[in-house]
C-alpha cells in the first residue's frame, strides 16, 4: 500500500563482507545488547554512533554507543572492513553475531558481517575530540552536540530518570497528577521578575483583547494546586516555571523545573516534612538504583566524595532547626559572610550553605520564619507554620508551608480566591522542590546549566 | 523542637458522641477504605465533603467523597451526629469503625463514633446543587469548584492516569525523556500565530537585551527532540505548547499539551506508525484498567455509544490510505462540506471527520501528501514521507514524517540546524500527538475546554 523505504542509498557508503543469506536481524539498543542473556550465534542489527576505533594488523575493533546506556557495545570486525569513514563519531549500522567476549573488560561483543557508514562525521570541524575529556565549561558551547560525550549523556539520563521517579513517588503514595497552567494572571510569590506574555506583533489582533488583563509566565502552580487540592485531596504538579532575573547565575535560570505538592486536612508542619523527606529519599533510591552506572561516572569524574555525601544524606533522619536558631548559629559563626546575619532578614545562599555544613551535611529543614518575610496565602501562626530544606551544595531545595485556609483572614482577597475558602474549606498544605537544584543535589554538580537541557540553547541555537 | 499542630479549634465545631479510648486511628483515603479487605472493627480516620445527607428517624447516613475515587464512602451514624452544618458541600472529619455494609450497594461503610465539621458550606451560594445533574457548559462557570462533580472529578482522574500510562509507554520502550524548552526563538510550523515573551514592563532592564532576539513561547518541541535523538536515539517530551489563535472554538486552546517523539535509525513511515498506533492502544488499555469507574462514568453520561466505538477502535488494526485516495473519497461524498474538497489543499476538520467515518469508525493514517503542505523539516521523497492520524470525533490526532536528514537538502538553514546532520547523521523521523484531542477521542467529549484543568481559569480566575 505504501513503500516508504524512502533513504537515498547514494548516501551511505556500503563497506559489506559478504553476508551469509538468513532472516532479517533483530533491531537491539545498545542496552539490550549488552544485557542479552543468550549468546548463542543470535544475529542482530545495532545501530549506534562510533565511540572508538582501534585498527590491529588483522582485527578492527570500534565502539559503538546509542546513548541507550553509559556502556558502548564493543564491535569485533575483520580489518577488511577497515575504512577511513568509520570514524569517531560517525554514524553506523552493523550487523552481526552476538557473542561472548573473550575479554574480561565486557560480557558480550558483537562479531560484525556487514557495517554500514550512516553518516560521516568530520573530525576537524567536529568539536568533540577523540579521548579526550570535555570540561564542562567548554561543552556549554555546544549545547546540541555535547549531549554525545559520556558526561552530559550520564546526566541527562538521569534527569530522565528522576522525573520519571517523582512521576511514581506521587502517583503511589495517590496524588492526582495536575497540569497547572503557564499562562496566567497569577503573581504568586509577589516577585516583579516576570515575563508578559502577548500575541506577537505579526497577528492582527487588537492587542487589549487577547486575554482582557496582563497575562505572564508562571512563577508557582500553587494556587491553582490548592484549587484541585479541594476536590482530590493530594495533588502534585511537576513543570516548568519562570523568572526574569536578570542575573543568569550558576544558580538560577529564566526557565526551569518545579515539584510542587498540596495536601488537604493537612494540619501539622511535621506531616508535609514527612513527605518531603519521603519525595527525596525515595526518588533518590530510586535514581541510583536504575542509573547506576551514569550515577556513578558523576560520583567519580565530576564530584568526588559526593557519592559518601548522597549516602549521609540517605541514612540519616533529615534535622529541624528554627530560623532563630538558625540565626544565632550564624552570628556565631568563624566564617566571614558576604551579608551579615540579621534576625528578620532571609537567609542568603551563603548562609544556608554554612547551615548545612554546620549540621553534620544532613539536610535540615528551618522552621517558624517570622511572617513578614512570606507570602499571602501563609498562614499567620504565632508558632509558624512554614519550613525550607536546605541541602548540601546547593542551599534551599524545598520551601513549604500550611496555607491560610480561614475566610476572614483573606477577606481582603481575591474573590474567587475566597470562593475556595467558603465552600467547606479545609486546612491543607503543601511544597515545591526545584528539579534541577535536586539533580545539583544528588550528583554534586556545582552549574545548573549542566543539569538543564537545554539552557543555552534557549534561543541562540535552532 | 516545634509545636506546629496550629489549626484554631474555634473554627470547628465538634459534634461528638462520646468516643471509646483508644489509639490514635489510622488516616485512610475513602479510596482506601472502600478497597479495605479485612473489616474487623479497625478504627479509621476518613476526611472528604460531604456528597449527600440522609437524616432517618435514628440513623443518619453520610456519603464522603475525597477525590481519590469516583465511588463515595458511606457514613453511618446515629442520628444524634445530625446537625445543620452536615451539608451538602461541607468538609468533615468522621472517625470510627470500617464494617462490613448490610446493604448491597457497598462492601463497606464506617460506622461512626466521632464526626468533625472542618469547613461549613453555604448552600444557597454554593453553585453547585444536590442531586442535580449540571451540564458541562454551566460547570465551565465554576472552574474552580466544578472539580467536586463526579464529571470533572473523573476526567481529571483519567487526564492524570493517561499523563502516567504515556510516561510509561515511552520508559517500557527505552526512550528518554526530554525537557524541551518552551521559551524559544523557534517558530516549528512556519505559522505566524505566536506568543511573544519579554521581561514585565515592572522590570528595569533594557529589553533588547534580555534575549538579543525576540523570544516566544514554543510551538512545538521537535527541533529540540531532534538534537536529543542525534545522542539517545529515542527520545520523548510531554509538555505545554502554545498557539495565538484568536478564535477558541471547541477544538482549540492557546495552551494545549502534546506529546511528541523522535526516533532515530527510522527509514519507513511503517515504524514510525507502529509506534504511534502502540501508543494510542497501550496508552488506552492502561487507562481502561486503572480507571474503569471513571471512563464508565464518562461514556455512560458524556458521550453514550462511546464505550463501543473505543472497543472498535482497540480491536482493529489502523488504516492506511493515501492523500489522493482521501480526496477521491470526499469529492465522492454525498455531504455537503463548507470547504470543497480540492487536490494539494490540507484537509479541513469536516473532512477528516468523514474520512473517519467512510473507513468504518477506525482510525486512519492518511499518508503521501503533496509536498507543498508541510514544513522544511519533512524529508522530500516522491512516495511521501509523513502521515496524519485521524480518528473518529476529533479528525486528526496524531501527525507525523520522516525528518530530512541529508546535509545538502538544509544547506539554506540556519548554521546550528545544519550541524546536526554534519557529524554523524542519521535518518530519522518523529510525530506529535494532541493530548487533549486523545482525551476527547477516548472518552467522546466534544468541548476540548472540558478535559482541560485550567482553559477558562488560565486569566480570569485567581
Amino acid at each position: 500500500m505504501f513503500g516508504a523505504r524512502c533513504l537515498l542509498r547514494a548516501l551511505r557508503s556500503c563497506t559489506s563482507a559478504p553476508c551469509p543469506r538468513h532472516k532479517p536481524s533483530a533491531r537491539l539498543s545498545v542496552r539490550d545488547a549488552l544485557g542479552a542473556r543468550s549468546t548463542n550465534g543470535e544475529r542482530v542489527k545495532v545501530q549506534g554512533w562510533i565511540r572508538s576505533v582501534r585498527s590491529q594488523k588483522e582485527v578492527l575493533f570500534l565502539h559503538i554507543n546509542d546513548g541507550s546506556s553509559l556502556e558502548s557495545l564493543q564491535v569485533v570486525a575483520d580489518s577488511s572492513f577497515d575504512s577511513r569513514e568509520l570514524a569517531f563519531g560517525s554514524s553506523v549500522e552493523v550487523q552481526g553475531q552476538l557473542v561472548k567476549s573473550p575479554s574480561k573488560k565486557q560480557n558480550v561483543e558483537l562479531k560484525a558481517e556487514k557495517i554500514e557508514i550512516v553518516g560521516n562525521c568530520d573530525a576537524k570541524a567536529f568539536p568533540l575530540k577523540y579521548k579526550e575529556r570535555h570540561p564542562l565549561e567548554y561543552l556549554r558551547q555546544y549545547p546540541h552536540l555535547r549531549c554525545r560525550t559520556n558526561a552530559l549523556g550520564s546526566i541527562l539520563r538521569i534527569r530522565s530518570e528522576a522525573t520519571a521517579a517523582i512521576h511514581s513517588f506521587f502517583k503511589d503514595s495517590g496524588f492526582v497528577h495536575i497540569h497547572t497552567p503557564i499562562i496566567t494572571s497569577n503573581d504568586c510569590e509577589g516577585a516583579g521578575e516576570l515575563f508578559q506574555v502577548e500575541p506577537s506583533s505579526k497577528i492582527k489582533v487588537p492587542e487589549e483583547n487577547f486575554f482582557n488583563v496582563p497575562a505572564f509566565l508562571t512563577v508557582s502552580g500553587q494556587l491553582h494546586l490548592e484549587v484541585m487540592s479541594g476536590a482530590f485531596t493530594q495533588v502534585f504538579t511537576f513543570g516548568p516555571t519562570f523568572r526574569a532575573e536578570n542575573s543568569q547565575s550558576r544558580r538560577h535560570l529564566a526557565e526551569f523545573y518545579m515539584v510542587e505538592a498540596e495536601i488537604s486536612f493537612v494540619e501539622s508542619l511535621q506531616d508535609l516534612m514527612q513527605v518531603m523527606e519521603g519525595l527525596f529519599k525515595t526518588a533518590t533510591m530510586m535514581v541510583l538504583s536504575n542509573c547506576t552506572e551514569d550515577v556513578e561516572l558523576c560520583h567519580k569524574f565530576i564530584a568526588p566524595g559526593q557519592k559518601d555525601r548522597l549516602e549521609h544524606m540517605l541514612k540519616n533522619n533529615f534535622l529541624i532547626i528554627s530560623y532563630t536558631e538558625a540565626v544565632e548559629i550564624l552570628k556565631q559563626a568563624s566564617q566571614n559572610f558576604t551579608f551579615t546575619p540579621e534576625w528578620g532578614v532571609d537567609l542568603h545562599t551563603e548562609h544556608e550553605k554554612y547551615l548545612v555544613k554546620h549540621c553534620g551535611n544532613i539536610p535540615v529543614f528551618v522552621i517558624n520564619y517570622p511572617l513578614a518575610l512570606k507570602p499571602f496565602y501563609m498562614r499567620d501562626n504565632e508558632d509558624g507554620c512554614c519550613c525550607d530544606l536546605l541541602v548540601p551544595g546547593v542551599g534551599e531545595l524545598f520551601g513549604g508551608s500550611l496555607r491560610e485556609e480561614r475566610y476572614h483572614f483573606l477577606e481582603q482577597r481575591l474573590a474567587r480566591y475566597l470562593d475556595l475558602r467558603r465552600f467547606g474549606s479545609v486546612p491543607h498544605g503543601g511544597f515545591g522542590m526545584g528539579f534541577e537544584r535536586y539533580l545539583q543535589c544528588i550528583l554534586g554538580i556545582d552549574n545548573i546549566k549542566d543539569v538543564s537541557l537545554f539552557q543555552d540553547l534557549l534561543i541562540r541555537v535552532l
